[in-house]
């Protein structure tokens, strides 16, 4: 019964590509309002290709800003479980456009990789579980399991609308698991399971000293400078060796086990090919643990974007009004993203001088998530893996945040499948962004192996 | 003999002011290069109204940018001193044009005051020193010194083809004094003489981490982030107090003598009203120094401009590649430029980590001045402020930088004299700059007064 759809999937691989090549043509950047008409295409791009598949009630659901997709095929019988399967349509802005070697919205094949934006993040990836479904439908007439699928367009602008949904429809989206392919495996032939994601907690800093911009030489030792200030207060949220010194930080951080330590001691990180691939002169960090621990099972607190004073061409003297910064803290369990940012707003009005004003406003957050290995889905997944790859997958932590995982566990208690076909350079959130072409197809592979294993376990 | 300029000049005003008006209507902004028709049209005006002043030798000299206007009355008499006087005929940009009450480049009278783009800084200043020639040689026919004028129309971009120029005709600048309308005095009743001037040493610091913009969730913990470097370097030039922490920099400043400070502290700065009029939640600074010496005899840091990573709209987690900034020190007398560079340079080398590369380049400098008060020139300044308006004036050191005062130093062996007739409210570099024209008038009294007592000196 699993012969047919697996065909139908290696028969129809150069039209999938066309289709994937389609939907990335879309510019669904979901924080910048000029392209609101692009997330609508492609939501409706998305609906119609669930209609093509064959599932049932396809809906595009208006939200506040960008719209839901559901999605769902439900005659696999009452003792048939049901998969909930979640991906995004949005995708990070593209910019700074000239890093590209082609552009971001023109993708390109070039040596087994299709080049663009969202082609790992996250369309190439959920498109893999709609080709699955359609070669079922389309060959056997039929799914070994129910399937509903919940698509969204606003995960990388803090998936508010989803949010909001999740808790006013626990009936539409009821499941016994929650799947989703936004991870990477290790390699191109070591498929990963992630049980342990990272939890956010995003702030904007603003500090802002002098009404207007000043001239340094006439006021220059007499008034405080925000930028001088904003880099004294950096240097008091996290020491040289990363770490994080505000108070109350790491009181909820789950000690990791000697079983877990040995778990992620197994995973076969290569450390110089990985540090070569970011191009950063040395690998860094809490000397206290280990790079794997530190990437996924320790929390972290990065800068993300500065900005203030004069930037343009040449020197110009200002003593600059305002400057604005973008961080965020990444958690783990049991860490509360409510709880930290009120810890961080705290420890920031402490040690702010007087000589300036300091704005702290939490942005989004998200829980951090362990996932049980013992569960039937789990186990389904590493024998659709390993049937599809031919080695058996490993277990490790993501160091990212997918805050809808939570959502799944909050309102509906769901534990969530992490089967991810990325791969750990495919550049998303970056220039570049790609997505490896043999792995999609043997994604596709893999969800067909995982439903008909799943209705077994 | 001096009665008469005097009567002249206060005979005159309104066509003084008239004049004034038409030079403020050329909006000769330097570093437009669609103005470029205008500050030759301003040098022009200028090269005419010496003429009619009745000076010698006018000539608008061509550079690779804006031109200079020169011109010379030398018939004083062989034991009579020579006069450099400098100014420029370029202004700021007038950007942003909405916030001016009246258009820039349409000056207008309220309650007193000259609105206009350059109407203080400095066209209506070296204005002062052609009307006050004019008075003498429209009546009596002769100077008691001999006077040179050299104007140029770069000074808001940085004056290179003047640097270029000095140099070059040393013969033809010869003089004894060199004389200089381009600061503020204290209040509208309170003349200033400057005499220290900072210099300046101004840096582009740039930190690189990883070759491109990585995502923070997955690679945060594990790689140093440029911006949270940045931070703890800027933590590490300066203290929260003001003190600046690179290693020697201080040493070749100059200690303020018990007679200086008595001098700077006698200087009637209002810090409340000077608080206010910044916007700023507090004045600050090393403790160890009075305001007044901190804005002018006391070197500071500043950074200017910071930018990197993502700075857009909405929340975005990368973990930036690179981050840039810059900032300038300014110096105080015996300090080098190129030395502190140098210190500078060696300091970030020593306290950046090896997980980052760092880049510093020294941009421009100019050397600190002081001018010493005891010279002839200063005393007939004194005298000549006293003379106009019944007020001794006070001595102070300005926080900027006047490169030429240096030039002139370095090239021609000249010391300056810093005659200022601006307010501190003049809002030069600003929306609304004006130019108070009561000081207008005296500023020509002032300038009659100064030629006859520097030639009796």
């Amino acid at each position: 019964m699993i012969a047919q759809p697996i065909a139908y999937a290696e028969r129809n691989r150069d039209l999938y590509l066309t289709q994937l090549i389609d939907l990335l043509r879309i510019p669904s950047v979901s924080t910048q309002t000029d392209h609101d008409n692009d997330t609508q295409a492609a939501a409706a791009w998305v609906a119609d290709s669930m209609v093509a598949a064959g599932l049932d009630n396809v809906q595009v659901i208006g939200t506040p800003r960008h719209p839901l997709v559901y999605a769902d095929w439900l005659h696999a019988g009452l003792d048939a479980p049901t998969v909930l399967i979640y991906g995004h349509y949005d995708v990070q802005p593209a910019e700074p456009f000239a890093l590209w070697d082609s552009p971001p919205f023109e993708p390109e094949v070039r040596d087994g990789y299709l080049y663009a934006r969202g082609a790992s993040d996250d369309k190439g990836q959920l498109f893999v579980h709609i080709k699955a479904v359609e070669a079922y439908l389309q060959t056997n007439g039929r799914l070994p399991v129910n399937v509903k699928f919940i698509i969204e367009g606003e995960e990388e602008m803090g998936g508010a609308s989803l949010a909001d949904f999740i808790p006013r429809h626990k009936d539409l989206l009821a499941a016994d698991v929650a799947l989703v392919s936004d991870t990477a495996m290790i390699s191109p032939n070591q498929p990963a399971i992630v049980y342990g994601l990272r939890g956010l907690c995003y702030v904007l800093l603003d500090v802002t000293g002098p009404s207007r911009d000043l001239h340094s030489g006439s006021y220059g030792g007499g008034i405080d400078n925000p930028l001088n200030v904003l880099g004294h207060i950096i240097s008091q949220l996290k020491d040289q060796d990363g770490r994080i010194l505000i108070p109350g930080f790491y009181d909820n951080v789950r000690p990791l086990s000697e079983q877990e330590r040995d778990l992620l001691g197994q995973l076969p990180l290569d450390e110089e090919t990985w540090l070569k691939e970011t191009g950063a002169p040395a690998i860094w960090g809490d000397p206290d643990h280990t790079l794997v621990e530190r990437l996924g099972a320790r929390p972290t607190l990065d800068l993300h974007g500065v900005i203030g004073g004069y930037t343009g061409p040449g020197a110009k003297t200002v003593l600059p009004s305002t400057v604005h910064a973008k961080l965020s803290m990444r958690l783990v369990p049991d860490q509360d993203p409510q709880e930290i940012a009120n810890q961080f707003k705290a420890y920031v009005a402490e040690i702010a001088p007087r000589t300036v004003r300091v704005d702290v406003v939490a942005e989004h957050g998200g829980n951090p998530t362990i996932v049980d290995l013992d569960m039937p889905a789990i186990k389904a997944a590493v024998s659709a893996y390993e049937a599809t790859f031919k080695q058996t997958p490993v277990f490790m932590r993501e160091g990212g945040s997918i805050p809808v995982v939570n959502q799944f566990k909050q309102h509906l208690g769901l534990e969530t499948v992490l089967m991810g076909f990325g791969l750990p350079d495919d550049k998303i959130h970056a220039p570049n962004e790609r997505f490896y072409l043999e792995n999609f197809y043997r994604g596709i592979q893999t969800s067909i192996h995982f439903f008909a294993s799943y209705s077994e376990l």
